[in-house]
């Protein structure tokens, strides 16, 4: 296949709250000429993500904002078409971070080399990509093994909070998984296998809780905070850990809710049950990468680990769809398929 | 000296909120005989500590609740006065847990034998003993070095507190001492040698705080918890890490401040800063005493970490004494000295 220009989704300006499609240009442009040393890549599997819409405003703590009239940046599986670089042939397929457009061109060095007979190539933005290793750098980095015990996901039926959760019963743990609706816990139930399903917003979430935990919680994995991580905190166990992956609001402090300040209740639980609270940075774990597809790849071809992916064909439909990541709805990883 | 019988403080009721003097009974029994094995200990050194109040009721995470009608628990200095056991002579001095009497006998499981020449023996209950060893712990496992970034200590009058704050010193880190009150902020500018001294007392405690920290906090020892911490935490850099060692209030759920929930604010913190915030059990490291006496006990030695001690000399005055540290005002760690 051969094009004759490169379309581009440009940032055009930055979103105030909610993004919008007025934020983006479509625009086709030259394809660009690969100096010595470089390769040219074609994009044929494009990434849409969340933490996109940080990077479209004032960027984020890892990252830097998008520039005004680039194009939108963003983990993509690529072909390469032309190589001036002995470490690439044409028609190597690699993921790399070529963002929302059809031709880049590279010197190598952000490229990952995939081998398209081991995992189907759209899994190196999923379940292999770097969604996978966020689920398995907080699990193995910062959830210290200790089978037998608690452990909760908060959005189980995401695509790092279902990949939590099945990492988890492969480790031995007693698994919690809570999700919005009946349809997502029945998915949680049937297809990821976990121990016991609660949706948060039933009437009763608070004593389904309670009811799916009677040992306590040692381990959390938190998506959501909030509202949820109050919910599941006093039943920290001694020694509980939990990482905050996910948050659902920006809060500042002049907009914080208006109910009891549960603060001192936390810090009184971190200091009479040893708790541990944390975050974590993925970009200070990608030299983890060869370690976590050593383990998961296997998880993945053996069909011990489900993963959930929605492609769109149409170029010019991933600024809409792209969108549609903020109402809700989505279960699966969402992938532009080019060409 | 030879006394011909033991005074006990016992525990008589458990006390409903504050501690109060009618909780306790002093009585005089027989002198116990060391079986064979065994060792008489006499009590030279009685330390009073925060946490026996939690004992005198319903225990702590880490330990059962006392009995009642049985002598208060709680660390000692004492000297082996009989010796049915080969590993100590009649003579040595020994840092143990036999409480609020006179004499006691052991197996020498929980004894630790100190060297009079080395250091003070009341050392052994203040900044070499449990105490200090508190301080190290969290210093040393939990917040990595970083030296040259901004650590915060509050309480940093206290024993534990004052320590950290000048462990933080040694280690390289700019150190901002909290303390309530213009004396002990002096005393932490004059003596402990924080870089800044901060009154949470003072009007513009928020203000004077954030001068105190322009370029951000990167490591906070909290002995206060609550209002102190959502202060602090604000400021806190990309992977800053808090632990918190104590906390003011025993908050449960019903009794929560009716201000602005913080808790959502704090964990966005976490998410996006990479922040860790832990508690941990002094239980879990008492094997790290040969470690800790061999970096801080020259430290002593030298003048390099100053402490403060308060004597009491008169054994029927334990329990009135005890009671004052709920009514703060103390800032050195209180001992009653016998004989």
């Amino acid at each position: 296949m051969t094009k004759t220009s490169n379309r581009q989704i440009l940032l055009a300006t930055r979103p105030n709250g909610m993004a919008r499609l007025s934020d983006f240009d479509i625009v086709e442009r030259d394809i660009p000429t690969p100096k010595e040393g470089e390769v040219l890549l074609r994009n044929m599997l494009i990434s849409m993500d969340p933490y996109q819409r940080n990077l479209m405003g004032n960027g984020s703590s890892e990252l830097p904002p998008m520039d005004l009239g680039t194009p939108m940046s963003g983990p993509t599986v690529a072909v390469v078409e032309e190589s001036n670089n002995p470490d690439f042939s044409k028609g190597d397929f690699v993921q790399t971070w070529t963002g929302w457009q059809d031709y880049a061109v590279s010197d190598g060095s952000d490229l990952r080399k995939l081998d398209p007979d081991a995992a189907p190539l759209s899994t190196a933005l999923s379940v292999l990509g770097h969604t996978g290793l966020t689920a398995w750098v907080g699990m193995t980095k910062y959830l210290d093994d200790k089978p037998g015990g608690t452990f909760v996901v908060s959005a189980a039926a995401g695509s790092v909070g279902s990949m939590i959760a099945q990492m988890a019963k492969l480790r031995g743990h007693r698994v919690v998984g809570i999700a919005g609706g009946p349809a997502k816990c029945a998915s949680l139930t049937d297809e990821i296998g976990v121990d016991a399903a609660i949706d948060y917003k039933a009437d009763d979430f608070i004593a389904q809780l309670a009811a799916a935990v009677p040992d306590g919680v040692d381990r959390f994995f938190d998506n959501v905070g909030d509202y949820m991580f109050e919910a599941v905190m006093p039943h920290f166990n001694l020694n509980a850990q939990a990482v905050i992956c996910g948050t659902i609001a920006g809060y500042s402090d002049t907009e914080l809710p208006e109910r009891r300040d549960h603060l001192p209740l936390l810090l009184n639980l971190i200091l009479y049950r040893f708790v541990e609270v944390r975050g974590f940075s993925i970009l200070d774990h990608l030299g983890s990468y060869p370690d976590f597809l050593a383990e998961a790849a296997p998880w993945v071809a053996e069909g011990k680990i489900k993963y959930s992916e929605e492609f769109i064909d149409d170029f010019e439909k991933i600024p809409e769809t792209f969108l549609t990541l903020f109402e809700g709805g989505n279960t699966g990883k969402l992938i532009a398929r080019l060409g």
